[in-house]
């Protein structure tokens, strides 16, 4: 885990208000839960592997017997959330009665995972998270991609693309070339290294797995047909009589209606390589990748089943979460300059300074407060030439000296 | 623990903007320390009482072995920190190389205490605190009592007043009253109650404990003409040749200069009954109070002898933290009104419309988001005129319906 250091903080909090402000505008609404959560939610299994990298709370007076302990569960009662998922669907179904429908959720919080530290990498990170919740229609969709894209417009972004597949589309492809239902899950896995190991390197993997090779060989067909540099047009009439017509004017939809709404350049493509890790999601899957960065900077889907298994009570369920930390970086490492930053300034007062006129210069400062400026008022120090030297390199534009002697 | 729904969320939102914007102003760098903190840190006797209300994190891996443990401290190693301060001076230890100096520090996060839960206080809460670190001039209290009233005056508070001591008072007072040294923190907890059992009280509780009659007597005799009636010239003019005149001196151009630099609407109020709990304060201590309002709104003081505790470079500190969970208690109670609030507008759409209409209806709301407006798309559902309600009751000022057939 890691101390933020002004500079950093700064773009982070830029980062955060833009978020805010742009999410808001879209309607998506602020909302907070807990950095604790109860280990039974915790351990529910949604969260696959994420759930083996929690930090565990130990339980706290009569309750601890660390004599009688056998195992970790007896001692712990709660842990940090690894996600902002799981929390969200547990606040639904506490606060349902008192949220709208659908209800449009915006969550930027800290998320913990005992990963193994790596570069660029901490144990604490930020999750930025929109959700709808309610909501069965490509509606949702449609205006979480515009809301993820938008965003990213705003910060300056514009080589990016946007992946889109379907879960479903992904099953009925599986199924159409004879594959069984329980190799799915492990058919996605190697098919999500397209991008790495190329249709042949998909291809020699599955056949080493001992999948049927008519299977395999159907399948490769498909692929190549559905390759990236096919038009969305070209891909749906491939999928014709592969996808159920339903799922294919769903997906048609979305394209369309985002693609009818331009605010940010960038591209909305078909991936029948998007597989997205997490085995929640249920229908549309999307996933935004950058020019001249690996991995993705933002991902998401629909997850209609996951909320239902914790409350009972069937609610579709759709989000878009951008990759916070991954963004912060970007910019720092690329020089952003941040657009709305405050004038800086700095009022240095020699020591000794008589009440009187040090109340002047603070009334001055002030004023200069008001007009929205940052003021910073300090006395000089010994060294006074450093002392500007590491004002500038803080971004003070204006340095002002006062001296007792106003002559000097 | 709780959850933090919309309209609260709204009012935190713009009170931690406010906050950074003003605090900003000021010169303060916002910085972020993670929540966790290894448990030697948390377990130094700084924390007083805090310390026993820690979250400790079970150890994981090989580290962690339950037959063997004999104790907690077996099984943790780290915990969530309880306040901001101890994770500030760690933060100050391990980074100073790259900081100013002085270094005016803003941090807003959550803490966490086992406290017995309780109407208004939660185990998880923020904590708003701002500190210099590296100034021994009383410029620190200075700039951080008009950095807090600036804040609250712009909040909009009005009637309210900063209480402002120095333990070297306290300490002196007691001391020219000859109680002995070894006794002074329990003599300072029984003034602290002069509020709610007046000079009387504290007499009668100082005599029942044991101490010396004529020191009670000799105290009793300065605390009265130390009445908070008295203004502060008079006050000044009784504590000569009891306390040092050093630091008569030092609180005397505090307050003169804070008094001389007028922004918000409040009192200044030399205090000797403030004894604040915490017993690394070394010098000036303030608090305010708020008409109308038990218990106060802000504290803080100066603490000179933490960091070289933690780093053993000594570094003059001073601080002051205002109940950030307290003021939005406040201000929700007294149904405040957001000053800068964006207007918020909701279509609704009838289910079924075509493509091409959903995209001019969503290009729509994304024109006018751009200017600024909160523009919710929604599909109506099939009872319309709830649905409108509940939209009214989010502050929803326009709803426009879209028809399929635009002359219904």
């Amino acid at each position: 885990m890691k101390d933020i250091l002004p500079a950093e903080m700064e773009m982070r909090d830029y980062l955060i208000n833009l978020i805010k402000e742009t999410y808001k505008s879209f309607g998506y609404t602020p909302i907070e839960t807990p950095c604790i959560e109860h280990i039974e939610n915790l351990s529910s299994k949604q969260g696959g592997e994420n759930e083996k990298l929690i930090f565990k709370i130990l339980k706290r007076g009569e309750k601890l017997n660390l004599e009688t302990a056998k195992e970790e569960n007896d001692v712990v009662d709660s842990a940090l959330r690894y996600d902002l998922t799981v929390p969200l669907v547990r606040f639904y179904s506490n606060n349902s009665a008192s949220l709208p429908s659908p209800f449009k959720a915006l969550q930027i919080g800290s998320v913990w995972r005992a990963d193994r530290p790596q570069r660029g990498r901490f144990r604490q990170f930020v999750q930025c998270d929109i959700d709808v919740l309610g909501d069965a229609t490509n509606l949702a969709e449609i205006e979480l991609i515009l809301a993820t894209t938008t965003l990213l417009g705003k910060i300056g972004f514009e080589d990016f693309a946007v992946h889109i597949n379907d879960r479903r589309i992904l099953k009925e492809m599986a199924s159409y070339c004879d594959f069984k239902e329980e190799d799915f899950d492990n058919i996605f896995i190697i098919l999500d290294k397209m991008d790495k190991i190329a249709i042949e390197g998909v291809v020699a993997e599955l056949l080493s797995e001992g999948y049927a090779p008519e299977s395999v060989k159907k399948y490769q067909s498909l692929l190549t047909k559905l390759d990236k540099s096919a038009d969305f047009a070209t891909s749906m009439e491939v999928l014709k009589g592969v996808v159920s017509e339903e799922v294919l004017a769903n997906l048609a939809t979305i394209v369309q209606s985002v693609e009818g709404v331009n605010t940010a350049k960038y591209q909305l493509k078909f991936d029948t390589t998007l597989v997205r890790g997490m085995s929640y999601y249920t229908g549309t899957i999307f996933e935004i990748k950058m020019n001249g960065f690996n991995g993705s900077v933002a991902g998401g889907g629909r997850y209609d089943d996951m909320i239902a298994k914790f409350t009972g009570n069937a609610t579709p369920a759709c989000g878009f979460s951008i990759g916070f930390e991954r963004i912060v970086t970007i910019l720092l490492e690329s020089g952003y300059q941040i657009p709305t930053k405050a004038k800086k300034v700095a009022y240095l007062i020699e020591k000794g300074m008589d009440t009187v006129r040090l109340c002047e210069i603070i009334n001055q400062a002030q004023k200069q407060r008001v007009e929205g400026m940052n003021v910073l008022v300090a006395f000089m120090n010994k060294n006074r030439k450093f002392q500007k030297e590491q004002l500038i390199s803080q971004g003070y534009e204006d340095i002002v000296d006062f001296f007792k002697d106003a002559l000097k």
